[in-house]
């Protein structure tokens, strides 16, 4: 099969078909056809979620498919998006469940108040004030009317002729870090506008504020169309180092992706991306090298060596970007290859100037936490994979409709809340957390792990089947899920939560030991992020994956990061105190740090009850 | 007819056919084509000496045709370019006499020995001195084995990677302005490359530099393409002010020419575009906005404001620039509209710290002049009319072959010098210079520029024909010449150098009156441009077009603007000292200037012999 050749992919109901070049996945086409599919164990085949049924086209199905998917489903045509090459014209039905829900991405997140000071301003000039023809340069004259110096841009002084020749009696003049970048005749009321964005490796959320009252006119968010070509930042980083053109790609996917969400944030607030004159970007540091259409080679092997800590501002159109070419970006300083921009936005939003003991903790696919105490700075980051993202996890989900994502016992039974109050069709971090809480506090599960033995006919046990490593506890019954199949809790997804879980404390006990600091000293802790924002505290605490601090110390904070990424883009102090930030951290390499090997090993138990 | 339509126009004997709209005139076309023509009246219909042969397409002679053109020539098919519109078909014979010269432009020009100090910089450093995985990121182990901090460009940030991957030994950083824009593995030997260009409304020149000896590589030049739109600048403001996109359209035909020199020089000197780091431009300031894509409607009417006198400084693809495209790229300051960064250069190579009064002239179809006395400084434009660059004159050419350049009188016989030494067909600057110094000395021609009435038979005055308004006097017989038409000089011709030299000399005169100078206190006179270059100092004193300075004070010096870009190409002392040159000139307005108004009524009399 030729790369170079090209195939028809038609998704239905839609109606919707692309050609795409021979050897693409399934799951590409679908980002191409502005259709985003849903992958929670990113592509990997594991987790058997994405599935289409296939019209055109159809294979003999793979090794995953047929231990995903049942034999009925598999003779009706259905298969695994993930492992559809396309090598022939398909046509393709994509039912609800695999359908990006962008709209489920986090985007409230914790702030405070700040002195607006974008470093964008507005003069809007009356012409009369100055008489005509005594000047010796239109330039010169535009001094006079604005009463002091100022500085052009070459586009400046393009507009210049036609915006003093339209005799409205008014110029107005737009400067950016005292620079004019911009005239208009007439007064222009339309205040001017920046765009915050927060990079992450599978979501991708914008910002439009208006620049004169902070205000946020209009979000928009995206699954980031990089997720076609790898899952996590590993498989993204690979692709840039093997593809050729690879960087270059990953660099398109993403700024074509933040000039659609630019358009459509604007077209929400019925503004124009002309008037955008501002921008700051944040992510991890592999999210923002390939933003900026850096190799991120180095991010991929020890020492995690970023190409540049420091922050990288640029005009719009020098990262690509065509939407509002003219702005002024900023990506946000990272403080390690491992600890990117995201963890500084978090920093910015809710631990900018902190005055007591305090801990910020963001769970993803990594978790990356930094400590303040007694005026010093610690910070590093786990792999702590994908499981509390419902990747790995057998009927795991991310967090969208159909996901239980709380659970209780009450008098014995099981008590599922499904995000939309729909039948379930998964399970997402937040519903994990609580099923190993109850099922440990019912006695169903052990602190090593092990589900009981022993055969009960009431009560939560009588959900357990299966021996040994089979051994697994039904959430949800085929008749009760969405899917037509049970959904059950294994043995080896509680393996998973255990080394995730253990991860994360480890690391958390890591920054406590290096501080000197115990349980009681920690004020605060900030959970950032989604996961965070959705998890119940007592859950968490319960299972181990947070010490046990008391309950009233801990505060969700939804998506920090952008929350910073927003007050970078509203204050040059905050852009300033950003970089003072990142460099002030002291990073600990964990691979190398006693303390987390040693509690990894130890918080593989779950606590006693 | 429709402009929509488009029309094929073929040129022999080069056999190239090009496509343009319909309404276009030849000239452009042939511009397009890659053959620019000859236009010495600029594409008025005046002068007759832009003759092709209508093979396909041809129409009856328009008037203008038929007062230049002979019954055979007529009859034969010849016609004048700048008379046919593309509105069908066409093909066309371009003779050699047409076809432009761009190499007989004038590139050579006075300048000066400075400290070399371009701003651009190359670091080779090697990768060995540095421990490897010890720093923080890689643009911070860049910095350690420089030893110094570095500011990086997104491009060089984007190279970093594979520079130092490559395992080479060595990474080389070139630095432009303290900031490094390239990184490159290995040890490049290759110097770094710059250029400076000199726009004028007729010719555009652009010289190549190594920056690190200030050496000339390559030059190259041609006809401004913009000529196809217009012969003088008030020609291309006006074409610029009523068309649509008519700023666009000479900004583009500008920006490919300087792409298209460049890389005609750099293959010329066996280099590529790519080692070019930096650009200066000087030009008249319709030619500059014009390249700065600035609206020049401003230089065409009083009080002649320029948007800007400031120095326009901007990456080359903010230009529109594609060879070498992140070059920086800096438009040195002009000093009012009439007086434009052309002038600053010609002031920097020449008269850069003068030690002692001094006088600059540069003669084109404005001249353009600036007086240093006693630590103050006087400029001022002149509107000469293109006599002096062949136009207007009825056998005026450019200083191109068959152009008699010089005239001696021997023995009561005329005695000419043509360029190239074939048969003339015209008459350039410097031979009208000298025909008329001669008929002055000979008695041929009185000091009010009439002709001798009475009838010769033998000596210079049996040359002369005709009564009253249309006596001449014949240069070559039919024979002699090249186009098979006698060369004459006539009565208007003399009319029109009366007009340009006495406006050349009334402002020289309001210079001096302004600074209360005599002319034995000028210790230096510098005559800058073609036309200042091949005149012959004696004529132009004995006409008039000079005061009468000591010959010994006189001094041509070239293509001094370019020579004056360079400078500020390699130096950064020079193009600052550009700024405060440009700003400490006091600008006379000749329009209000009594002295000029009443010298110029004086100075039509040709001086007594």
């Amino acid at each position: 099969m030729s790369e170079a050749e090209r195939y028809e992919v038609r998704f239905e109901p839609d109606g919707v078909a692309i050609d795409v070049p021979g050897g693409a996945n399934l799951p590409f086409a679908a980002v191409q056809a502005g259709l985003p599919m849903e992958l929670p164990c990113g592509g990997m085949g594991q987790c058997g979620q994405c599935r289409v049924e296939v019209i055109r086209g159809i294979r003999p199905p793979t090794p995953d498919e047929e231990r995903c998917l049942t034999a009925n489903q598999l003779k009706s045509g259905v298969r695994l998006a993930c492992r559809q090459k396309v090598t022939r014209d398909l046509t393709v039905t994509l039912g609800d469940q695999v359908r990006s829900r962008a709209n489920q991405i986090m985007v409230g997140g914790e702030s405070r108040a700040v002195q607006l000071d974008a470093g964008v301003e507005r003069l809007v000039l009356p012409l009369g004030k100055a008489p005509l023809g005594d000047e010796r340069d239109d330039w010169t004259r535009l001094e006079q009317l604005a009463g002091r110096p100022l500085r052009p841009s070459l586009a400046a002084l393009r507009q210049l002729p036609t915006a003093l020749a339209a005799e409205t009696g008014e110029v107005t003049a737009t400067l950016v870090d005292d620079r004019v970048v911009r005239l208009e005749a007439g007064a222009v009321a339309r205040p001017p506008l920046g765009y915050a964005v927060d990079i992450g490796t599978t979501t991708v959320v914008l910002y439009l504020l208006d620049l004169t009252s902070g205000a946020e006119l209009a979000h928009a968010a995206m699954l980031n169309p990089q997720v076609a070509y790898g899952d996590d930042v590993i498989a993204r980083i690979h692709h840039a180092g093997v593809e050729a053109k690879g960087v270059e790609t990953l660099h398109r996917e993403i700024r074509v992706a933040l000039d659609q969400l630019l358009r459509q944030a604007c077209e929400q607030a019925g503004r124009s991306p002309s008037d955008v004159f501002r921008g700051t970007i944040v992510g991890n540091a592999t999210m923002t090298h390939l933003f900026c259409g850096l190799n991120p080679r180095g991010l991929g092997i020890a020492p995690f060596a970023p190409v540049t800590h420091e922050s990288v501002t640029a005009p719009a159109s020098e990262f690509g970007l065509r939407a509002a070419a003219e702005a002024t970006v900023t990506v946000l300083p990272n403080i390690a290859g491992f600890l990117g921009s995201d963890t500084v936005g978090v920093l910015l939003a809710v631990m900018a100037q902190p005055e007591q003991t305090c801990l910020a903790v963001d769970i993803g696919t990594n978790g990356e936490m930094v400590l303040y105490h007694n005026g010093q700075w610690w910070g590093c980051s786990a792999a702590a994979g994908p499981a509390f993202e419902g990747a790995r996890i057998g009927c795991g989900m991310r967090g969208a409709a159909g996901a239980i994502c709380r659970i209780d016992v009450v008098d014995e039974q099981l008590n599922l809340a499904v995000i939309d109050e729909v039948a379930p069709r998964g399970l997402c971090g937040s519903g994990l957390l609580d099923a190993i809480a109850v099922l440990l506090e019912a006695g169903v599960l052990d602190d090593t792990g092990r589900f009981d033995e022993a055969d009960h006919d009431a009560g939560l046990g009588a959900r357990l089947s299966g021996d040994g490593p089979r051994r697994r506890f039904r959430l949800a019954s085929a008749a009760e899920s969405a899917t037509g199949d049970a959904l059950y809790l294994t043995a080896g997804d509680i393996r998973e939560v255990q080394l995730a879980k253990s991860s994360i404390r480890a690391s958390i006990e890591a920054l406590l030991a290096r501080a000197g600091v115990g349980y009681d000293d920690v004020q605060k802790v900030y959970l950032a992020g989604g996961f965070g924002s959705f998890l119940r505290v007592p859950s968490a605490v319960r299972i181990g994956l947070l010490p046990p601090f008391p309950p009233d110390r801990i505060k969700a904070v939804g998506n920090a990061a952008g929350a910073g990424a927003r007050l970078a883009l509203i204050s040059r102090a905050e852009l300033q105190r950003a970089a003072e930030l990142a460099r002030q951290i002291d990073v600990l390499y964990l691979a190398s740090d006693l303390v987390y090997q040693m509690q990894f090993m130890e918080q593989m138990v779950f606590p006693g009850g």
